[in-house]
């Protein structure tokens, strides 16, 4: 583990436990079958960081109550139902280096399961009996299925451009980082402000961790991701990395590049030349560059706040979302 | 058209003209593949039962307000998501006599676009302001998911009970027809008592609806219905019918009945010779006067409300759940 995670871990190990507990206690399935489905998603090795990020902006806006952690249970909830429908949509075979749902099951069973966890989630958020933290929850699930759909109309598409792009991952991921920090401070009655900046935090964060995540995939070490290798390129998604090289590369370049991206059976060595190209053509240091000035951002957004503990902790998860290995 | 179902369009015609507008306006999707397979499925001749349920409810307490349409478009948004995706989970080639949308496009985009409804569904609710009405919402989709996912699990299997079944449509129909009622009597801020009587309206309504439901597919005239021949028996959901059929039948036609149903690939004959044994064993008659007791027990329930022209549309409803052919 690295210096920094150590650091974040030993911060929130205590908060850790109590989401963990949370996402037990309130699953409620009346069927053996959907305990057993979603438990498979949900207990699985997640990090847990959205609902920490609630339970952390909770506090940061004084919190002192006990709903923190089983409304943080929203936003996990959440993020695994979206797993589930968007493993069989990509027809994922690996999720966290375990068979994905759908190929353990089925895909009829994927499905139902994943719109279990949606309304669960939702039941939660209307437990909080806050209207504008509710909206904000139904708000980021339309997003997200939006997301992914528009990921999915342009899927093997060499055409996609950067904004494209980046309105796909501020839809299918950001929104739900930048979500969980919003409701964290509604749920602690926070002002306007106070909610502005946290909300703004959450959605550069979002940004930048679906960036360094589209980066693992050309880092080719699977086994520390749980995918497989060049995963998403097999599915056709073409991410920012990509996307810039080949704006940039030259006829000959580009053709190579086109023709590795449109065989969806490349090999390793293959794929090796693509990362090479990549890297003559900066698109890997390109992302970096983009997703630091998304983390710039999220740290900017913070200084209404006095520095102290808490801060400490958004400004390592910060840093960490750009180095983390998996 | 029958003179009762003629009766109550034209005492509904301008709910429903308004309802049909409040479902274009409000779907409000970021892009055209959303609209057109949403589209595809919510402008397909939909009775819009649900949420004229809740316009009548909510008028029937009194409301004057102009919210009404809007937010009774929550009702059909929600049940469009899950014929999305039981369409899907049930494989079946035909809704409403067309093409069921995970054939015209593919399972990844109905998944997608019925993540989307239920979410558009869950904002509208949210837009309520009213903490009660987003969790009976939040709840039916859960309780719906459930529902789908305990007939999955019991596909094909002969020995499901009578309670199981009453179990399995009570949650993935009779709670959106509860939850449609009630919705309307909590919009209008109705009183404790009338609100739990339109909840037991509709659940009763939903029951019995379900109920001439799974009769209409013993009724050979798909051109009506707008599905295969046995489309429930091909796709493994053993109904009332069957269910008593089976449980009266002598061994010989038990087991008549028993070859019949695990042999998917079923022929017309095949499927006459069951319903001739259905009605040999009384499971047509049996599921009839099940039905008929439902609708009873809803039009008791509205006994606590003075008579008058909305109480007969709900009266006339209910008859007509019983007689309809499509």
């Amino acid at each position: 583990m690295s210096e920094l995670k150590q650091k974040i871990m030993s911060s929130v190990s205590h908060d850790l436990d109590s989401i963990e507990d949370a996402l037990k206690q309130n699953l409620k399935p009346h069927l053996d079958l959907v305990a057993t489905v979603a438990g498979h998603i949900l207990f699985s090795g997640g990090k847990r960081l959205r609902p920490l990020l609630m339970v952390i902006s909770a506090r940061l806006c004084g919190y002192q109550g006990s709903y923190d952690k089983p409304f943080a249970a929203i936003f996990e909830y959440l993020h695994a139902a979206t797993l589930l429908h968007d493993d069989l949509v990509d027809d994922a075979a690996l999720r966290r280096g375990k068979s994905a749902a759908h190929t353990v099951w089925d895909n009829p069973t994927a499905v139902l399961v994943g719109d279990f966890l949606l309304a669960r989630s939702l039941v939660l958020a209307a437990e909080t009996g806050l209207p504008e933290l509710i909206k904000v929850i139904a708000e980021i699930t339309e997003d997200m299925s939006q997301g992914e759909i528009q990921q999915l109309s342009k899927k093997g598409d060499p055409g996609l451009t950067e904004t494209e792009y980046l309105e796909i991952i501020h839809r299918k991921t950001a929104v739900l980082f930048q979500g969980a920090c919003l409701a964290g401070a509604l749920l602690a009655g926070a002002d306007k402000i106070s909610a502005k900046a946290l909300a703004q935090y959450g959605l550069n964060l979002g940004m930048a961790f679906q960036m360094a995540d589209d980066l693992l995939d050309y880092t080719i070490d699977t086994s520390a991701i749980g995918k497989n290798v060049g995963a998403d390129l097999k599915e056709g998604k073409l991410t920012l990395p990509v996307i810039f090289a080949l704006k940039s590369a030259d006829s000959f370049d580009k053709q190579k590049m086109l023709k590795i991206i449109k065989d969806q059976n490349f090999n390793f060595v293959d794929f090796c030349s693509l990362i090479d190209l990549l890297n003559k053509y900066d698109g890997i240091d390109y992302t970096k560059q983009c997703a630091a000035r998304y983390i710039k951002q999220a740290k900017k957004a913070l200084m209404i706040f006095k520095p102290g503990k808490i801060i400490d902790i958004f400004l390592d998860i910060a840093d960490y979302s750009l180095v983390r290995k998996l």
